[in-house]
């Protein structure tokens, strides 16, 4: 496995699996690696040719008061996660080399669907995953690209971005990885504490009970309620629990597929997860 | 020649090309093809194995009250002048084509130097510019990209993108074609009546007279206010006339190089020009 820093060296690396019509499968990350993230290099290793992996805490999608300083660099224990899974590259380069030079002045924008969930809370946020995933794209130049499902907001937003603009990449969205108990693999539990972290699949739970309630008939409204209400008895500040379409329109009645989505603070800590559940008529 | 009309006819057309790692030069325009153009495509030809130029009149680039609807369209004859020049594919697509499919939600937009200038009149026109290039863009995938030096500010904006987003293509502006008399060549030329199309050179002598005035050691604001009388008494109406450094940033006087812009009226008809003075110490 090759780690490549710069641009110039990656594009070097790439070249001759290019000229050879090699297919390039890529896994933007922001690193400190979990389950979720090999389960993603995983699916590129069997779909595709050679495997890059970035490694980047992107600062433009980070607001002032979020943890873009404390998000935790784990560079060498990475590296060694990539190697085990048969990553064949891993781009890690810095913020200068990623956003030195002129000053940017360009931005890309998604509408709409970036307006409300995590968007609401995070104002700039999904500007800054558009920017940073078109400058990727365009630096690795992929055939295919790998998106976990947990940012399933993420996922959508790419997806139509990638459709809108013609971006020649097939965007995969790959199930969410859980710990046994049902949490959402993600690097912020990291920051939970011990009883933090025994509370904190009460999500999945609600989720779970959410989706066998729809399918026994309840209302959709009332299914969000009894999810709102388990996690405030858990001790959770919610952000948001919120029904949509795959494509993240609002939704009122399950009469089609859904997506719930939540997310909610323990302590200071911000968690999501979503549960996709099929309409079977 | 061919012509392709679909996306999927343009790739189909382009793989035997890319598989066999040749070059391509890519010509946007709008169709309406005057020397001005097929200079650009002598350009990519010189430079390039496989000549691409599209023609497309871009609907999201037009202001409500502009000329989208009457903007010429000449497909026929853009056809046999492309031939001539050695152009290899025609990309004419549909608007339906382009912008079918799902509701686009991606915008681009250049801050900064879209501001003013041409920008100022035209709220919104640089963001269409920048999302049609780069649908194009990511379609043709060219090596190079030529644009006129003509739509100076167009050619920054492109430029800044490219560099901001790291998309992988070379661009080259192309210096201005003109008409014996000096009238820089546009499409919009057409809309003139005869007596106008004997006025408009006015404007390229204005500049002219700039570069000596400027060489000569005349002051910047008095070489500008010379230009402005000198249309106003031609009978223009005058949207700017502005000096600038090649990266668009605003200047007081001549101590590096300048480009002089300009943009006035004859009747309903707008047209633009500009000059670049090199500073020699």
């Amino acid at each position: 496995m090759k780690t490549e820093t710069t641009i110039q060296g990656l594009s070097a690396s790439l070249s001759k699996a290019r000229s050879s019509r090699k297919t390039i499968g890529f896994v933007p990350t922001m690193g400190n690696l979990h389950e979720g993230h090999l389960n993603l290099v995983r699916e590129a290793r069997n779909l595709c040719d050679v495997v890059v992996v970035s490694i980047f805490v992107n600062p433009i999608q980070f607001g002032p008061n979020e943890d873009f300083d404390s998000y935790p660099r784990t560079l060498d224990q990475d590296s060694q996660l990539l190697a085990e899974v048969g990553c064949d590259i891993v781009f890690a380069p810095s913020v200068e080399q990623m956003y030195g030079g002129q000053s940017r002045l360009t931005n890309i924008s998604v509408s709409d669907i970036t307006n409300d969930l995590c968007g609401a809370q995070r104002p700039g946020h999904f500007d800054g995953v558009a920017v940073i995933v078109t400058k990727l794209f365009n630096i690795v130049q992929p055939n295919f690209a790998f998106f976990g499902q947990k940012d399933y907001q993420q996922l959508a937003v790419i997806k139509q971005m990638v459709a809108d603009l013609n971006m020649p990449i097939e965007v995969i969205g790959v199930p969410i990885t859980r710990a046994e108990d049902g949490l959402a693999l993600s690097s912020r539990n990291g920051y939970l504490s011990d009883e933090q972290r025994q509370t904190a699949p009460a999500i999945y739970k609600a989720l779970k009970n959410a989706e066998a309630e729809l399918k026994a008939g309840q209302a959709l409204a009332d299914v969000i309620a009894n999810i709102k209400a388990d996690l405030v008895a858990n001790g959770f500040e919610i952000d948001y629990v919120e029904a949509r379409t795959p494509m993240l329109q609002t939704i009122d009645q399950f009469d089609q597929d859904v997506v719930i989505f939540v997310a909610a603070k323990l302590g200071k800590t911000r968690l999501i997860d979503n549960i996709q559940v099929a309409f079977v008529v």
